[in-house]
């Protein structure tokens, strides 16, 4: 899986943002960010789209290590607590997998392994022929 | 408005993201966000996250607009297209207002008022007092 | 359109929670629903199930009319208000069309217009040659 | 939990749908439907509307098992398989609670064991003085 690694360095919303992708392998992907000032919001606490952006690498590697290339079609986030420091981490996981579609779970926990968010997302995926 | 103008520009996220906040009123916004190099994903379109900010940063100020402390719950969104290059902007509109929660939809279109997304999201709104 | 009708006349758990159809042409449909004392919940106003139908059904319809086979992949439901007694509408309009996904958004009103829900729904459509 | 039970008796789109709750305790939640033809829809499986409402009742149950009056304010649901006959099951599991808000993920499978639907839901409760 170091090849899709090295795919997913090319995300340059991800790299701009700080996250890093730790792990992947078909199904199955974890991120991290470090929170830093860039990351908040005018609240103080760290943006939504952070978050949601930590989640969707993680999604987006996990559909997209099967071969096929896979692409979001839609998502639901739930946010549980704020965040201000520290580490965050996305850990995703495939539910299901059809031929066209898959549908990924990712929790965002903190590094005291509190719930964060829960992201939930369809991906369309093409046909191998296709690409 | 010009305060809520002010009060926004410390989202630092949104900011490392190059998304402009264009107005605001109570139930209603607009963000911009010219597209660029590190908005985009390791498939060279505007990376999900990008998109999710920019009309992040329009519900936060729709919903904020009115007074009241208010915090995202939940969020859905939903793609269309994908985008390369160019503008995308956001529009926010809240659709229902209680004491305690706020409903709003946020379309997302490019310079040529195509459809890119649709965000929905819910908002609990905190007590004036409790600030 | 009168051949859809008749075939949504066979959803049977439309026509059991007293849901009809009276509108629907490529990319849009209205369904009705008289609330009677079977579709209240414990708390006696409308099960949120039965509002999800009357939007579903809408939903069903809009997206099928195009002729081809389509079937739900998601569903968001957000409730405004409850009800009790009346009437309750759903207003479904397809809001982007793909080759092979759709999505819809479906607003439920009471008799007095007022928002009750907002729907949202994508559908996988099936290719006419394989249906 | 006896009294919970007998309380969503009174749930009358449940029992219309041929939906019982078989256990509830705070927190979680198991709903059962035997498959009939009045839940099926146009298109000869079992409606979404059907396998929302299985899905609802627990996910209610499960929030409403605290003691306080908890009410949804949103929902999301996707369908991985149509399903014809048979049982279906729903297991919602709180996720999250806080004082003013609860979220619950309900899975729905058949009598295989195999994953039909996954729901996820908030619910917004009252204080308890306030009921």
């Amino acid at each position: 899986m170091t090849e899709l690694k090295e795919f997913f360095k090319n995300d340059r919303y991800a790299a701009l943002s700080g996250i890093e992708l730790l792990e992947v392998e078909p199904g199955k992907a974890t991120t991290r960010m470090s929170i830093r000032d860039e990351h908040l919001n005018a609240g103080n606490v760290v943006q939504g789209g952070a978050i949601f952006t930590l989640a969707d690498l993680a999604f987006a590697a996990a559909v997209n290590a099967y071969g096929n290339l896979a692409f979001s079609i839609e998502t639901s986030i739930r946010y549980f607590q704020s965040a201000k420091s520290g580490i965050l981490y996305a850990e995703a996981r495939v539910l299901y997998l059809h031929r066209k579609l898959a549908t990924c779970e990712v929790t965002v926990t903190n590094q005291d392994k509190e719930l964060i968010a829960l992201f939930t997302a369809t991906a369309y995926r093409k046909d191998v022929v296709n690409q």
